[in-house]
């Protein structure tokens, strides 16, 4: 399965160094929260205390807004809590709304659970046990609202079954998230702090919601699996509402320049999030690639041949740059 | 469950600051491998590189002589591994050579198969299908030799068995570790990076032996689940031999000072590596909070009221900090 962010591909086909590419084929922000000046040594070569994972956990659950009431397990990134949530969730036929973020698909598939792919989630089976929704969806920006969502998952409750909202990218659409407004349904909730706080590679995700499940989880992770380092800069990070409010903000006037930007050059952007735009256009692969020629990397899909989707460059020069590589690349085309 | 190496419960009951304590809780190298100067900013923004997991993943083939025909998977510490493996491995009886490291049977245990305790790798049921074995042993250095480890898995691998052998503290321990020595018997070891290095905060782990295996735990870890300055820092430590070299020496040089003031004050060492030293007296409860009140905290043990663990407490001030801390306590007692 082919991710977006890993260089070393397009390094491989298209030559240049590391830094002569843009990388543009992640919906990570660019502008990383601020490393503290320094790491306390101590996060380096101890143990990780229990009481720094809960600062962590409790700056997680005052920044994603999760009532009391509710589990919330840490662990080094939300791809692993994705890859154990087959494990921990019960028996029974599973539907993901699609198309969305392929891992999904991938690891129930692994568990012999091989999802009914439905195109909305107005479209659960009768029969679903388990429903999995990313909201808002990655690559198409498209967003169910919490109303409905809680309907849905109210009626999965009733039999048994359970409802996993991937919000990977709810950090930038105010008022997207269910966390605030849950009760006792049957919801998981999944959250990336490396998307937002542009820090991936610290690898930090949250799983939120029904304590069964999360507890569950959290035994299943056992003890330390987060690094000194990232409980120190994640709980940080996390209770910092001011760096939240102006992210938001210049993320939003970053993606109108990109929005511009694009349909200035023929590329019309008709989903996404403040993160990430998804333009269409009759062969995405060979703009991806004539871009690719000019060291700049997108991200393609493969189900979708008409879709191209951009993160932020990170300013201006960036910008300028994508812009006159599209401006190049389309007199190859 | 208690663990060595947090001082959060040790400081609620005893009271002082962080810094006041000197922590021989655990078999963690006080002597940690030395930062670099620099971590790229890459490590800390990007989503991890698969070249990046795999200079690391080679790097511990080195370090840990690890065939070219086995699997290596690596993770985020030992301790989440070992959490995996009950759901990697065969169903069937599990062995469990006690008393040794706690986890092992708590994970069994969560799966509801509490593992028979022996008390020697020579006393395995006939039909237990899973055995496991710390090798060198935690508390107390019990060490079986490779040839031994060898007969019986093949004698398990016969009955489509496994053998676990938990090698944490097997880089102190030369010749200890059974990798090099592998065929094609369903074995798989445990190895921890955090140890030796003097870096547990970073979290990174192995699992290394039999491919099936190795590979399952590796599709359940999924993509990306250490971070990017584990894969750097560990990576660059794996490599240098000269370090393993030296720092295995002064280890041992350092037990041989800790072993000999643990004497002087009338306490016999009986067991351990050269990263803990574990000995004997009548109430090992009574020294280890005589010790505390003087902010030293080690390790004991409910099973063994008559034990106690000392980690190296690194370097002539401590070590003479510990020596006269141990003529007060027995003034006490």
């Amino acid at each position: 399965m082919e991710h977006g962010g890993d260089l070393t591909l397009a390094i491989e086909r298209f030559g240049g160094m590391r830094e002569d590419w843009l990388d543009l084929s992640t919906g990570i922000n660019p502008y990383s929260y601020r490393l503290p000046q320094e790491i306390s040594a101590g996060a380096w070569t101890d143990l990780p205390a229990k009481a720094a994972e809960e600062r962590l956990i409790s700056a997680a659950r005052h920044a994603y807004r999760v009532p009391e009431h509710l589990g919330l397990a840490a662990a080094p990134g939300t791809q692993i809590l994705l890859s154990l949530l087959p494990l921990a969730l019960p028996d029974g036929p599973v539907a993901l709304v699609s198309p969305t973020y392929s891992s999904h698909r991938v690891v129930w598939t692994r568990e012999n659970r091989p999802p009914v792919e439905i195109s909305s989630i107005h479209a659960v089976p009768a029969d679903a046990k388990i429903v999995v929704l990313v909201n808002p969806n990655n690559p198409d920006g498209r967003l169910v609202d919490v109303g409905s969502l809680l309907d849905i998952s109210r009626a999965l409750t009733a039999r048994g079954g359970y409802l996993i909202v991937d919000e990977a990218f709810a950090d930038v659409v105010p008022g997207a998230s269910i966390l605030p407004h849950l009760g006792d349904e049957n919801i998981v909730v999944l959250r990336s702090f490396g998307k937002f706080y542009g820090l991936a590679g610290l690898r930090i995700g949250f799983l939120a919601g029904n304590k069964t499940i999360t507890g569950k989880v959290t035994r299943m992770l056992e003890s330390w699996c987060l690094s000194g380092p990232a409980l120190e800069i994640g709980a940080a990070a996390l209770r910092d509402d001011a760096f939240r409010e102006r992210m938001t903000r210049r993320l939003a006037e970053d993606m109108a320049d990109l929005t511009l930007a694009l349909s200035e050059r023929g590329l019309s952007v008709f989903g996404g999030t403040t993160l990430y735009a998804l333009a269409g256009l009759r062969d995405a692969k060979v703009l991806h690639e004539a871009l690719a020629r000019r060291h700049i990397w997108t991200r393609v899909f493969d189900y979708a041949p008409t879709w191209i989707r951009f993160g932020l460059p990170g300013g201006p020069v960036n910008l300028a740059r994508l812009s006159q590589a599209l401006a190049d690349a389309q007199k190859d085309l």
